[in-house]
């Protein structure tokens, strides 16, 4: 059955390990804020503000449970509304402050939802993406490719099936415009038992440092001017907007009475809206819209 | 009946004596674009960004129609799901540059739900509200006092009734915080036949300007720098999350399929996110929160 002492284990160990990471390239340390949910549960908040390279960013562990499984968590499976449940995971954001350096997110969790008289319902889901400025072919290729590797031993077709689940699931409806380049993004996974599950969770969680932190090393001396701070303040602002419009992780924490700084730590530290804009044909902009946000196959 | 054209004449005129009067306190013409919608419909934008006094803001005029009502709009009356409709309205938000002046948001609307053998479902909604930063209690007094002047006439309990709704509605759950210091709102209304609702719904369009422009002209001298201006783009973070994952009006138009530019123009130029930020006691800041953000009798 299932272990949560070992899940939380590896989720509280994941946060401390990528915290280490980013800390060692940044250079500041994370503010470490412990909190306690009124209705159960409670959480490790790591949030780093105007740092060197990040202006912005959040590596949270929570663990909360409640009487009744929110709508957000249960879409797919509306037979499971109303049990009660268990919610454990890690979700990260980081906004680098160079317009060059790519924001990125992931996420892994799991939920159990229980009824009295009935075996406990498991599942996992999770996921890493990348939202690129200016992006660089190589650095898109080399986080698809870091994803590809981590599923490569759950199966031929896993990777495939979860890149383009990513593509779905972050995508701007009202603007039919991707928010990133993607990455991998899987849900309801209860298939092949608990320890595959498990362990799949986990090469998503283990892949992301190494996806992501290369491309932030790489590009955080390019020097950058107002043009590109207002072109990545102005693409934030589609950030915001699928998070708070469409993120399922996003509702389901405002909805299950989260903590409310915690969750919305994803925000970025500052973001522009502008009326209509569109980028100059040809500018580096375009190129981001032209060659990047449109879904294809990285690897 | 439903006089249609009667509405939208009123409707388009509101729109543009509004945009009249904001274009002589700012000194900027506001621009103009016009637009149809794909499934029917279309509407006309004004918009102005980077004005003298406005740093953005938008008075939009719509009109469109469907197939099926969205969930957004049937909230309250769910028998109403899957009808034809028919939309139209006035919605407008402004944001001036000046922290003293106070972010205004105002929208009348109508909406008719048919359905064939049936006798066509109209109601109307509407209401205004005021978002300040650094307030000042005549001003919130004076708009207060405007809106209830408005409402008078229609019943001895209307315009508490609709405060105490607006200070409902325009309430951020997850933060438990409203959102500015109200106004009035409603919606549902066709109580006391077609005339009385038309014209409730005028007084409310009609009396926008007195309520708000006097208090852009009062304060729109007052000096401020970097200190005050980071508070409003804090504080408009609120406005962005009220608008994403709370308002109806906005939902209900990222769900029809409307124009998102033109819905999103209530989005703030410049916001700013800032993790678990709180006033220091007895500044200026601290004010807003603790004297004009409890809801309280205006008037």
């Amino acid at each position: 059955m299932i272990d949560t002492a070992a899940i939380k284990s590896y989720f509280t160990g994941l946060q401390d390990s990528i915290v280490s990471r980013l800390e060692a390239v940044d250079g500041t340390p994370f503010r470490d804020d412990c909190w306690t949910r009124e209705h159960g549960g409670g959480g490790r908040t790591r949030v780093l503000e105007e740092g060197q390279v990040f202006e912005r960013g959040g590596v949270n562990f929570s663990h909360v449970m409640g009487g009744n499984l929110p709508a957000s968590a249960t879409a797919g499976r509306p037979e499971l509304a109303g049990r009660s449940f268990e919610a454990m995971g890690v979700s990260l954001v980081l906004h680098p402050r160079n317009p060059y350096c790519p924001t990125a997110h992931m996420n892994v969790r799991c939920f159990i939802a229980s009824k009295p008289g009935t075996e406990p319902v498991w599942w996992f889901g999770g996921g890493m993406d990348l939202t690129p400025y200016y992006p660089f072919e190589e650095d898109v290729r080399h986080f698809h490719g870091s994803c590809k590797a981590a599923l490569v031993p759950f199966g031929p077709d896993v990777h495939a099936q979860y890149k383009a689940w990513c593509d779905r699931y972050f995508h701007l409806k009202h603007r039919d415009e991707a928010r990133g380049v993607g990455g991998v993004f899987f849900d309801d996974l209860n298939e092949g038992g608990f320890e595959r599950c498990f362990a799949l969770t986990r090469a998503v969680g283990d892949a992301f440092a190494e996806a992501y932190v290369p491309l932030v090393e790489r590009r955080l001396d390019i020097p950058y001017g107002e043009r590109e701070r207002d072109f990545q303040a102005y693409r934030r602002g589609r950030y915001v907007e699928f998070n708070l419009v469409f993120d399922r992780g996003t509702l389901f924490g405002l909805q299950s009475g989260g903590r409310t700084e915690s969750i919305l730590m994803s925000m970025p530290p500052r973001v522009q809206w502008r009326y209509d804009w569109h980028p100059e044909p040809g500018s580096a902009e375009a190129k981001l819209y032209e060659d990047f946000l449109p879904p294809r196959d990285w690897v």
